[in-house]
């Protein structure tokens, strides 16, 4: 029993999470038309062939202007420079919102380019991605059962609060507040730093000698731990720049019992490796329990 | 159109790996008997009611003496300890196998027991896991299309490599040869520095104030990049300290890769950051195309 939520959706940035969006309102028949704009044309028609997006725009302050709702879906370090062209051209009643994996910088950017943050715009990020990238891997089902953050400011409108969570929630996510600072711990912890990790071990592995037998024998393991080094390089480029003090704490920290296990390694200290790796492997355990 | 490669068959350690050697040798009838010897008698009857092994052994010495294959598949330190009463029991023709992640080791160990390295033990290494372990995990296709690395001596006969290959490919495994040294180079890069950063990250976020927010906000690529944190921490204990040296050696090499990306950070020297993470990413790609 879905029912329109949104007239005019514009999508700016029609990557994986953009069309993910896109496509699961329009399966869904939550919305009546979806607007995508990207810097590839050939790519955006790509995404109306495959129903991603129903209009490809080349006339971005046109659709900024139709626009009931807009959902920015771009490198993080790129929100800041749609905000002003969108604050100048939107509808007064039009709602905006991102899907950046950090907050704090974006909204920093916001108040250098508009001098405050505008109380119509929902700072919002799923957790939910893919080391996939692009329109063409777009999934409608890409939300259900995933986790939104909403990082709202004191002067965001419980009304257009309201209208994101809606969306979020039409397309089976569940929708969680949280403090701006907290959400850019957290996910430097379980998100950002991994992603640094993996990309670190393979560009470290890829330049060995041995480099062909290491692959050729990797197995489970490697292949799951080593996943989301395959993830799209601007984009994370952007997330290590944009969250740069949370992650680099998370990383001093790591570092920290790191040491505490190469030396103990060193010192052939079994009780420090068991304790530790015991600690690991039951906290893992729990996790996994609860998210299968 | 099997027919049986071994009568008796005495596996010692019937954890995840030794279970899935007997389980799927029997399913596929290439074995008369299966004898599990291991520390817990309980547990060994419930492999036997599951129908992972015949027989559960109480007289170690008795079914060194019947056995026609001896499978190893004990933690990696353990190994050593059952060299000297297999060598004074073992029939003349018996041959024996292990299947420990860390090769040097093993032979140390065997050396320094025996003297020698016995021209009828064949040192084995299959590349195939679980983050799950026992023996009621035992899964008889756990090794098909997986890779089974041999690290033969000069003076290990071509006779017990060949009964060895033989039992290993009839479980549907590719067998390949290589040197101990290259070996347990290989296993350092691709599986056990993983684990040691996997259990080292874990154990970091565990010991946070924030690990119940971190938790709970994790998605999908925290989930696989910490898979290999839930694996047993006795096994992974021996095998830091069996493989030490190479493990320090490539752990050294990871450290310089994560601090010259920490230092591109820091420096927003967004070229360096860029072009390592674009390595890393086109090498996974490629990894992946090989290995779905």
């Amino acid at each position: 029993m879905s029912h329109v939520l949104v007239d005019n959706l514009l999508v700016i940035g029609t990557g994986l999470i953009g069309g993910s969006f896109a496509k699961g309102l329009k399966d869904r028949k939550t919305v009546s038309t979806v607007v995508g704009f990207g810097r590839n044309q050939a790519n955006l028609q790509k995404g109306v062939e495959a129903g991603v997006i129903d209009v490809a725009a080349n006339d971005l302050d046109a659709a900024i202007k139709n626009a009931d709702v807009i959902f920015l879906s771009v490198p993080t370090l790129a929100v800041q420079s749609y905000i002003r062209l969108i604050a100048e051209h939107k509808k007064p009643s039009a709602v905006v919102t991102d899907a950046a994996s950090v907050k704090g910088e974006i909204i920093e950017g916001i108040c250098a380019e508009l001098g405050k943050v505008p109380e119509w715009f929902v700072a919002g990020h799923p957790i939910a991605g893919s080391e996939k990238s692009g329109i063409l891997a777009s999934n409608g089902d890409l939300y259900v059962d995933h986790k939104v953050i909403l990082t709202p400011l004191e002067n965001t409108t419980v009304e257009a609060q309201k209208r994101i969570s809606d969306l979020w929630e039409a397309l089976g996510a569940e929708v969680v507040s949280m403090p701006l600072a907290l959400h850019d711990e957290v996910l430097a912890a379980t998100s950002h730093l991994p992603h640094l990790l993996a990309f670190a071990l393979v560009d470290c592995l890829q330049g060995l000698a041995s480099h062909d037998d290491i692959f050729r024998f990797a197995a489970g393991g490697f292949r799951d731990f080593t996943r989301i080094a395959a993830s799209d390089p601007v984009m994370w480029h952007d997330i290590m720049k944009g969250n740069k003090k949370a992650i680099m704490s998370q990383l001093h920290a790591f570092k920290d019992t790191l040491s505490m296990l190469e030396q103990a390694i060193e010192a052939d200290d079994s009780e420090c490796i068991l304790e530790s790796f015991e600690r690991a492997s039951q906290a893992r355990k729990r996790f996994g329990e609860k998210n299968l």
